[in-house]
């Protein structure tokens, strides 16, 4: 179906989805489930130390032999350590994000491992194809987690970018189902990332008291807050209230950090305090309403993919069809 | 080409693509243009008094046979007259915005007349929907101008709201090509609204030096603002500067109500001081690269419109087809 698709040929995949690597939430059990699924999972270094990121590429691997990626903040203090063990480990994808592309891409290809950067603007996205990254992950502000300052939807980044790149384009933000896979591909990207969606299917190692609050959020259940320390989407509980209330106070930034010092999105994502831990997820959840295994939700996706792509051009079919038994005169790809 | 589409059905329109009703800049020329080339085009009342509407429908029909409709913003003081005086001229499509939609849908619909109102959320269109309009627009954080406080995106609002209403849904926020339009009908919406788009075009009664900002703007141009007042998205100018100055003071409404008072969006929209003017614009501007004629656009906003869908199609097209000369295996539509 993706027989031509870039992303999908430069990882070595079937389907261009990506699982976006989320601190507590995307171990090896997740990262191995998506690939074995067809699409590419990614191990989230960000909540591990480097022997506990070396766990989980060795249980990834005998999981699965298909592809399987890092994605490393470059803002932790273990960056450059998780890049040595996962290129010591023979992984050979890594989506970087959180920093300067410039920092670790040429160190990375240096070792033949594919580098993915993830970037919130259009100019960024440029700045990474200039230091040599081999795709972009572009992600709008409806994301979960830490998010970009200049606050650009998905919406509105795909084409941007897609006007000013010629490497693949990864969309990621407000993906949660296959109609947004098609919308996706329909603005310009050539594969998706999703996070918040995974983080509610039985592999993921989120706590279930927050995969449950995922399925019971309504759309306007997130918001994006900490706009002064780095601004982070959040479920809305009483730790966001507790953010909320400093903000009105006129709060110093040390007060700030002193309220995210005791460890509160492993509280809340990974031990399953749901009220006072920091719940990192994505607008798109109100659209979440179960909790599938990774195969059933990745049929599923592609399943709605097939739909939503399917109603478009049966709108065109109509007009274009010389007759009935015609196929429709549909543009080629450019 | 949209032979089954609900929003054509409902205007009686050959494209669902309306121009949004916007205060300076969506008078009776651009209206009628945008009917005229197959689109919907809108009279914007909320910068009008009674009398300077009237004359804008008189004019609008002189120049077109098509259907036109007004937006008209229910937080003004003359939405009623406005009402009132698009009624007597025999006006038949509203659409309502920034109140409740309870407020004047039965009261338009007595008159034989279709009602829209705008939503920022899906709770506030099943509202719409329980009120009786015929359709509901939704409008996405990136749009311009004044925006919902939910700060719900194009990307996500779309598939929540369609699967929770059912009547015709129109997206707006983000916007500007025919791929966005392929994207906001894949995710589920059954036509668009577009106003940035709209303003960059040469029947737009936007004051030229405003129509070269938006062409000159790129993704990070405009920022949404003002949020202890209305949030309201705008070009990043000097006026712009002055509001995050008070913010940043933690300066009171009334100071805020002091530099509004002295008619900034006439001044920058349609005077054109881009500079001390407010200039209200969507994040989509970045993608706006000219000032076409509405015709000319509405040709453009077809063929990329059909180029998207196409590139959709043809990814599967290869798998699906049994031979290359039957037609993709395409779903129907639901």
């Amino acid at each position: 179906m993706f027989k031509d698709n870039r992303v999908c040929n430069l990882f070595g995949i079937k389907y261009p989805i990506i699982q976006g690597g989320m601190i507590w939430v995307s171990g090896a059990k997740l990262a191995a489930a998506c690939s074995n699924a067809g699409g590419l999972g990614l191990i989230g270094a960000g909540s591990m130390k480097p022997e506990l990121l070396t766990q989980h590429i060795d249980k990834a691997k005998s999981l699965t032999n298909k592809p399987i990626g890092v994605n490393v903040p470059l803002l932790y203090r273990f960056a450059k350590e998780q890049i040595d063990v996962a290129i010591e480990k023979g992984i050979k994808i890594f989506f970087t994000s959180a920093g300067s592309p410039n920092k670790f891409t040429e160190y990375i290809k240096s070792h033949g491992a594919i580098v993915v950067h993830v970037s919130g603007t259009p100019e960024l996205a440029m700045k990474c194809q200039d230091a040599g990254v081999d795709a972009v992950v572009i992600e709008g502000f409806e994301a979960g987690g830490h998010n970009s300052r200049d606050e650009l939807t998905t919406f509105t980044l795909i084409p941007q970018t897609a006007d000013k790149i010629t490497i693949p384009l990864i969309a990621a933000g407000g993906i949660g189902d296959g109609r947004g896979i098609a919308a996706a591909l329909a603005l310009g990207a050539d594969g998706v990332q999703m996070g918040s969606r995974f983080v509610a299917t039985e592999e993921s190692s989120a706590h279930i008291n927050f995969k449950q609050e995922i399925v019971a959020a309504s759309a306007t259940s997130t918001f994006l807050t900490l706009k002064k320390i780095v601004p982070v989407r959040l479920i809305k509980n009483k730790f966001y209230h507790a953010i909320c209330q400093l903000e009105k106070d006129g709060a110093q930034v040390e007060e700030f950090q002193k309220l995210l010092a005791t460890g509160r999105s492993k509280k809340g994502m990974f031990d399953g305090d749901v009220v006072q831990g920091e719940l990192e997820i994505g607008q798109i959840s109100g659209l979440i309403k179960d909790i599938p295994t990774v195969e059933i939700l990745m049929h599923r996706l592609i399943d709605e993919y097939k739909t939503a792509i399917g109603r478009l051009a049966n709108n065109t079919y109509s007009i274009n069809a010389t007759n009935d038994n015609q196929p429709p005169d549909l543009p080629t790809i450019p």
